[in-house]
């Protein structure tokens, strides 16, 4: 992390350009308001990474994943973060073809099991496990990032 | 960028624990509605970043920056930042001690010119170039991000 000190003046005259030794063009965006699109830091395990997350169509969401130093991601989880985080142990689960992910969550969503299985099309055939119950695919409640923000425990 | 197709169900047994192979402990936190923090994805040039700020406290601000592919940073502003973004070309102009980094902007917030000044410390001495106009460091309405929502041409 570096920590940025400016100030900053707007310009009142070009006379600015008679020392101009670089020039950059640039095109910047910004998610905070962005519909459906969430910006996640996560600690998974040993590895700490940043995911930013499309907004939903159908079951797909485009996703961009990039692994940070473990200090970067500690760090904007309690400066940043707080209040809007889920605690979880995910257990990996074989099941016939595929892997189930298993999430038993902690803290104030504790009480809260739920399992995920990632497809390669949208209408792939999963044979469900009998531990499976409802299906909450659609359901923006079970959100993680819902769910950071409206815990379990307070419903 | 990945697709992440996935469906999603509660669990309503412990059945599952029999073919646990792997069990890993998460932490995540989230952006969106963080007070003061801000998201940006940012074309500079050749370089692609995404950066995260913290709120500011006085002139300082923590900030977390990564170097991303740029083929990810075009198609999160144009499918994640549509009508919050900001298009500029950034001059670095040298002046004394101190490297000012002058911003034209472009598109929707034509007209406006900034001048940015990097510090060491809060308090340190800044010799102003002659060409500098009104200091706006606490102005928030000159701030990219609220620019990128409120452009200059709209006021």
């Amino acid at each position: 992390m570096a920590v940025e000190i400016e100030r900053k003046f707007l310009v009142c005259s070009q006379l600015w350009r008679a020392d101009v030794f670089d020039e950059i063009p640039m095109r910047q965006g910004y998610f905070e308001s962005a519909p459906g699109a969430t910006v996640r830091v996560r600690i998974e395990g040993e590895r700490a990474v940043l995911t930013i997350k499309g907004p939903t169509v159908g079951l797909s969401r485009a996703e961009f994943e990039y692994e940070i130093p473990m200090a970067d991601a500690r760090e904007m989880l309690d400066t940043f973060c707080q209040g809007r985080q889920v605690e979880k142990v995910r257990y990996l689960v074989k099941h016939g073809e595929h892997t189930w992910e298993v999430d038993v969550f902690e803290g104030a969503n504790a009480g809260l099991v739920m399992a995920e299985v990632e497809l390669d099309r949208d209408d792939e055939a999963v044979a469900t496990p009998e531990w499976i119950g409802e299906e909450v695919s659609h359901d923006r409640r079970y959100r993680n990032g819902y769910l950071a923000r409206h815990p379990w425990a307070e419903r």
